[in-house]
């Protein structure tokens, strides 16, 4: 299959576009703000906007786009979506192509799921056949590739790595679960473990000091600098984020047994910071053969995993590829 | 495919073997000691007397063979077998075809993963196309089908569910980690805690006396009759039990998105004894479309599900579809 796909990512504050080419190179990037917050109306017009703004004259094999959501991909619906206001069972699919109106075919896919098929197509994964890629960010996603194919789940819901248990009396996740990935290795996490420290009273007036001025959504990236420079409390917290990570991960090979792990979303960026711990603490608890046989790696397509892998999504369904 | 295929399951104390047509009904079925204490090629030796009194003068399509173990599926070779003594690196396929000498193929499989096989081809999962396999024993063992395939791992690995971190402050497991699903709901982990449990100070002495007579390996079932007239020590330790497994089954359908989940193996007699602590839990803590999604069933094939799952090998292999 030859020709160029639009790949979309929609994130709560921007939609992310790219031209790709069926062999995997970006030909033009464009962003627009997605007004998530006003409501899909709004992000349909956007995305109508950013579509129309990258594809002028050309002609388009089709547009895959990614969400953070549940959706239903027979009927083409966003049946959720946790950045978006209001979303409640939209026919996005349907909207767009009537919108649009010249036939192009449009697909939809979990951000997660796609940013596994780009991981796979042209990213850390593309010699694997069989990996999981985590999304360590505000929450924490995952996407699953076995026998060279997604594994979307009966509902599209697979995938959900940061919803393991991984220690039934940790703290209470967004989920309503407790000590779920997601409790420990996350920007949420990162931000509640600093509340709790400096509610404690034996908090050093040194350590507070640091905080009183930090908004709430850089703390991950103050953490990030503080423990670079060798701060304590910082370099304790990034370990503590590996550990609930490794334990994870040793579930995730003791069951899939898998080729490759690739870890991308915002965080990792702290890669440094916390890969030590999270690999000791696999290696203590996965059996043998599936830990020496997995790779570990951090994404090297970054945020762009989940464009790569909304085009992807274009040529797989143009081949008649579906996945399962 | 038509014809006659032999499906046999190797247990540490007896072959197990039938021959089953392709349509999944039980012809004939002959059980001999497998000798496994005593090596390999006593095993061998069983498993060919076991097969010629099977076949006698019939025509069969093949024979598949489910063993506990690790199986390099395209060497035909059993690398590691925890119930057969002094197993590594042996080339069981070839030993079989060249002293069978008729040409017949030879399928080889984990017994977890032909529990699995099994139960999609005739058993509780025959409607589902993604369903995991939990088989509770001395140990716990696993099989996972996605898209109407097994999913083997890369290693033949995949499906160690026994081995997910249910607590990682738990005890210790067999396989050196700290709180596996597999210390807290096999059969080896209701005799640590009856052992923990008789070792406390405060036990009253009526309940040692309950177990004073009681042999190692008949715990499990003595707890299981307990249970059922209402002891309460014995009620609470399959509670424990069942609670581990539905942490265990929260991440299973979190991470898979499975349309069902079959118990079988040698507990799965005391279904009503765990199942309710179990579904309990999981529903506590799964993300809700996934654990509304997935049935939760008791194995209806027991101890043939494996010996079914090898037969399926042979229907499965000879149509030349074989699984990822």
């Amino acid at each position: 299959m030859r020709g160029i796909a639009v790949g979309i990512d929609v994130g709560g504050t921007n939609l992310r576009g790219a031209l790709i080419s069926s062999d995997g190179k970006i030909l033009k990037r464009r962003s627009v703000p997605s007004e998530a917050n006003k409501g899909m109306e709004f992000v349909v017009k956007n995305l109508l906007r950013l579509i129309r703004d990258m594809v002028g004259n050309k002609e388009v094999a089709g547009i895959g786009i990614g969400i953070a959501g549940i959706i239903d991909q027979k009927k083409g619906v966003l049946t959720q979506a946790p950045n978006i206001a209001n979303v409640r069972n939209y026919p996005i699919r349907k909207a767009l192509i009537e919108q649009i109106g010249t036939g192009i075919p449009v697909f939809l896919e979990n951000d997660a799921n796609c940013a596994a098929l780009g991981e796979n197509w042209v990213g850390s994964g593309r010699e694997s056949s069989s990996l999981v890629v985590l999304t360590l960010g505000t929450g924490v996603g995952g996407g699953i590739i076995v026998g060279g194919k997604l594994w979307r789940g009966e509902d599209g819901m697979a995938g959900e790595i940061g919803h393991i248990t991984v220690d039934p009396d940790g703290p209470r996740c967004n989920c309503g679960n407790y000590g779920c990935l997601e409790s420990f290795s996350s920007a949420s996490a990162l931000r509640r473990r600093i509340k709790e420290v400096l509610g404690g009273k034996d908090i050093e007036a040194s350590v507070r000091q640091r905080f009183t001025r930090v908004s709430e959504h850089r703390i991950p990236e103050v953490l990030r600098e503080l423990a670079l420079k060798g701060d304590k409390l910082a370099l304790s917290l990034w370990d503590e984020f590996g550990r609930a990570l490794g334990i994870a991960i040793a579930s995730l090979v003791n069951l899939l047994n898998v080729d490759m792990i690739v870890i991308g979303g915002g965080l990792s960026n702290a890669w440094e910071l916390f890969i030590k711990s999270a690999i000791r603490e696999s290696r203590k608890r996965a059996l043998r053969a599936p830990i020496r046989r997995v790779r570990i790696e951090k994404s090297v397509l970054g945020s762009d995993a989940g464009i790569f892998g909304a085009g992807y999504l274009v040529f797989e369904g143009c081949n008649g590829q579906n996945s399962q």
